[in-house]
């Protein structure tokens, strides 16, 4: 045999990482082994820990190291909003604008019957309840612009206007630095229907 | 704080992979703890056991996790060939052809005197120890094409010259399936003065 057993198993391991296939395990294990011995035993006990301590938010389902997570926590977050997203990074790139200082709702994916993806895996119920407490005066739906994602927003926007929450979702129209050319029609339909008076 | 701490170390460990920036460690700690736990402790698992397992083989001074590789220890090998490369990577490049059936010396790197690697850090005393025991008839310089590659064969062969051993570099060329429009001019030229009478 060429490759040493504990070799072979590394590269098959890291190929769970998303974007890495058998060339690029084979680049990276060899890196490790080669430059970074500390860099690797680092690595591993840091999966190690958050595969371990990382749990979901009992109230927002984000990622956290608490029953309840940092933005949940936080006294000066605004409870009357709740954003709903689908995954922690989406939450992350909201979170970056640093505009938003609301709450959060991760869906951690979108409705996908044929997947067994309902409601309950979502954490509707869970949304539900939050609203029903009182406090929240408005959600914004923040979900992908994909077929998926308008089906969930769509789904939740009807059981949001059933308690009278006010429903809102993120204006569609011409991204910052886009030149018009490069523009899709269906976009620019979405940013003329969209379109604001200048004050 | 808005990322946990154990994720927020993750994204930060990831980092010590070939090729992975900030965007791609989120990306792949967000998917792992999302979709693939099991996943994440297998690597994690398997990161520390190479790290401690796979050392360096003392007579080629290729990764294994024995003493001595499996290639050096394979009795089928011809032991009077010692092909040179820089890294386990290009071994397994050249195993992977099937063609060569000699043995190995792993250079670890190429000369670098800024660096400080110089001849006893490429393992230039064991190679001519190996040599000097008397079976090698020929070695092989299979560095890279680059100036330190060369350079470094270039000592490799000033050294087993001055031994009286046999030494080859690999034939430069037209790479099979190269068009001859893309192939740059300096190749061009070692396949001309490296053209061989057809049969």
């Amino acid at each position: 045999m060429k490759i040493p057993s504990a070799l072979s198993r590394l590269n098959e391991a890291l190929r769970c990482l998303p974007g890495v296939g058998s060339k690029s395990a084979a680049r990276m294990s060899l890196h490790l082994l080669q430059n970074d011995r500390a860099g690797a035993l680092a690595l591993a006990e840091a999966l190690a820990h958050a595969a371990e301590h990382i749990v979901h938010c009992a109230s927002c389902r984000n990622f956290t190291d608490n029953e309840i997570c940092g933005i949940c926590r936080d006294v000066r977050r605004d409870t009357a909003l709740i954003c709903v997203v689908e995954t922690p990074s989406d939450l992350l790139s909201i979170e970056a604008t640093g505009l938003y200082t609301g709450l959060y709702h991760v869906l951690l994916g979108h409705l996908s019957p044929l997947d067994g993806v309902g409601p309950n895996q979502l954490g509707l119920d869970l949304l539900e309840d939050r609203v029903k407490s009182g406090q929240v005066g408005e959600v914004i739906l923040a979900t992908s612009s994909t077929v998926e994602g308008e089906a969930t927003a769509h789904y939740i926007a009807q059981q949001m206007k059933a308690m009278n929450i006010t429903v809102s979702s993120l204006a569609r129209g011409v991204p910052m630095g886009g030149e018009l050319d490069y523009v899709d029609s269906s976009t620019l339909a979405h940013a003329f229907k969209g379109r604001r008076p200048l004050e």
